[in-house]
């Protein structure tokens, strides 16, 4: 598979420039090494979210600092309990803090089997002890979503669509708050469609933008509408483009994502149940998208860059392309071919972990098993 | 618990009449029964789908008579192939008027674990042979939704929210018209929260409204908002309305459904990870919503009714309500008393289905196996 497109692999697409030099990365964007890494290049868990040795009065500005899970209500501090529904957690049936307080990277993804695979995939990235097929879903209680946690990486499923990710975003917010969480990096990875980029490449988002190429999320809060930003960490982009380039044959690009509340006539396609538009209007609409900036499109983006960035999370979506708009409407690739696609952002999220972590590099090479 | 609340179950609740005896149900509503039917209300699986002894002629005009599942896509005739990427299945790779032409009754919920749960109920229900522990999830190849087959009865999960109920349906309508069905009945099966009932009402749709209390559904279409209707079958309400009553202690009401993309501020609870509003503004808006008529909120009913209603699909929406949101925000029930009410709508359907079928009834007195 050859290593650019027309588009732009491993370029930052929508700025329009084909194949720049990947840019360096900012100092203060630097890898965070973590003091838990060993020469070894394994995980010690046991040195994961051990509280500072500092006295009361220290810790507790330490917590008023930044790097804390933000709430952005001021009604939750009132409340005698918080029941998690969908996660089936709560902060009365279960010592949050003694289960999350450690959680450092946050992975989130549609499917509930693939996030099992990608936690299964990182057991054996951080060198844990084992071979992580018994790994619990920790919200077993509920088929709502499914939770995994592995070392400092807590993966989880969110369904399709922002109802379905904004629900578990909230409760997963709040569980970080009530866990006292410091210093948490998300990621989002995902399959979306390509927008004139081959099929397989993987996209870093830089804007997460809706239907009319805006980057708003606009929600209706008590019958009016409100409208919300959708910044992501510009670092992380950086950081993960940075990792890609140690991965070969790995095609990546940075651009907007698209983020649509319908996946078949709201991303213009012409097969679904319902089509009220011909194959021209369809192609203007998504080259439009395209000289946006727009490369790939998915239906989560936004709403998870709204709730996540506000709450002192450092936010990212890494997503593969599963086939090119521009071509056509179907998925149609064999099992093989998209299970391996699937697996690509697996790959670089997971890079980047052990990049933060200070591990020694596989950097990618190695591939998550099947889901 | 009692049979009626303050709102008036059992009643037309958004027509503001408190007790009104439940309407007579015109003839041309009146429960079809199924020449499948047999004495011992037993469903017969080999009498469904048959083909109609005619000659082709008659065959080909029968095809372009009324009943049939419509597509409203003038593209999709001319695919070679339609991969039904979501469900796993497709034209060229199953044979699905075979698997699925005699389908007649479609229900379809938000949880995977619940719809099988449902599926397995049904079997007993229809006197089916085997104890229906063993059903197999036609879409095992994806985990995006669960699919089970009972005789005529398909039992789909959804997942939450409008986009995840979007894809399901548009492949699923799809699916129908490839496989040829016939006067289709699709009922959604939910949870949902109250207003101004008592937990655990059965809440009949008589009109989804969206997050302005208005019967439409908004989608962006091509960047351009497309307002597309929500209307329900009136006849399936009555016929419903008529089946709740034969089971004793079943609180059920008729009323309007409000539709939201977002469970925490979109439904004004003030319990999500972000809340910029008081408790007197989500007050007053849910009563605003209450005086509309509303008397339940969920995620997924204008959706359905604007897909199912123009494919040829007479729909209704049938849900319990978890808690009265005039009293409160958070789920606190047990999960005992959670899954006795999530069986409720399994129950009403059931019986709803046993008596189209012409079974002797058993009219929801029987209840599903725990999820």
């Amino acid at each position: 598979m050859p290593s650019t497109n027309r588009c732009g692999q491993r370029s930052r697409a929508a700025e329009s420039r084909p194949h720049p030099p990947p840019s360096p990365i900012p100092a203060s964007r630097q890898p965070r090494t973590c003091q838990a890494a060993s020469e070894l290049g394994a995980y010690k868990w046991e040195d994961a979210g051990k509280a500072p040795a500092v006295p009361r009065i220290a810790a507790v500005s330490l917590e008023m600092s930044a790097g804390l899970v933000h709430i952005k209500n001021p009604h939750l501090e009132a409340m005698d309990e918080d029941v998690l529904y969908h996660l089936d957690l709560g902060t009365k049936t279960h010592d949050l803090p003694a289960m999350f307080g450690d959680v450092k990277f946050v992975c989130v993804g549609g499917s509930p089997n693939r996030m099992r695979s990608f936690a299964q995939f990182m057991h054996k990235e951080l060198g844990l002890e084992g071979d992580g097929e018994d790994l619990a879903d920790i919200c077993a209680g509920t088929d709502r979503y499914a939770m995994y946690r592995v070392g400092p990486v807590l993966s989880i499923s969110h369904g399709m669509g922002i109802p379905s990710v904004s629900i578990m975003l909230h409760e997963l917010i709040k569980l970080l708050h009530h866990a006292k969480c410091r210093d948490v990096t998300i990621i989002r990875i995902g399959t979306s469609g390509g927008l004139g980029v081959q099929a397989g490449s993987v996209v870093i988002t830089d804007r997460a933008v809706d239907a009319r190429f805006q980057p708003r999320f606009e929600q209706v809060v008590l019958g009016d509408v409100v409208v919300r930003g959708t910044d992501l960490d510009g670092g992380l982009v950086e950081e993960l483009l940075a990792c890609s380039e140690a991965i070969p044959d790995f095609p990546t690009l940075v651009g907007h994502t698209m983020c649509t509340y319908d996946f078949y006539e709201g991303q213009g396609r012409l097969d679904g149940a319902l089509c009220s538009f011909s194959n021209e209007k369809k192609l203007q609409y998504l080259k439009r998208a395209h000289d946006a900036g727009v490369r790939n499109i998915e239906m989560e983006s936004t709403a998870f860059a709204a709730l996540c960035g506000p709450c002192g999370l450092r936010a990212a979506v890494v997503c593969v392309t599963l086939l090119d708009r521009l071509e056509g409407d179907q998925i149609r690739a064999s099992h093989e071919v998209l299970q391996e696609y699937q697996q690509r952002p697996q790959r670089l999220v997971a890079a980047f972990i052990r990049r933060r972590l200070g591990l020694r590099t596989a950097a990618g090479n190695t591939r998550p098993s099947s889901d």
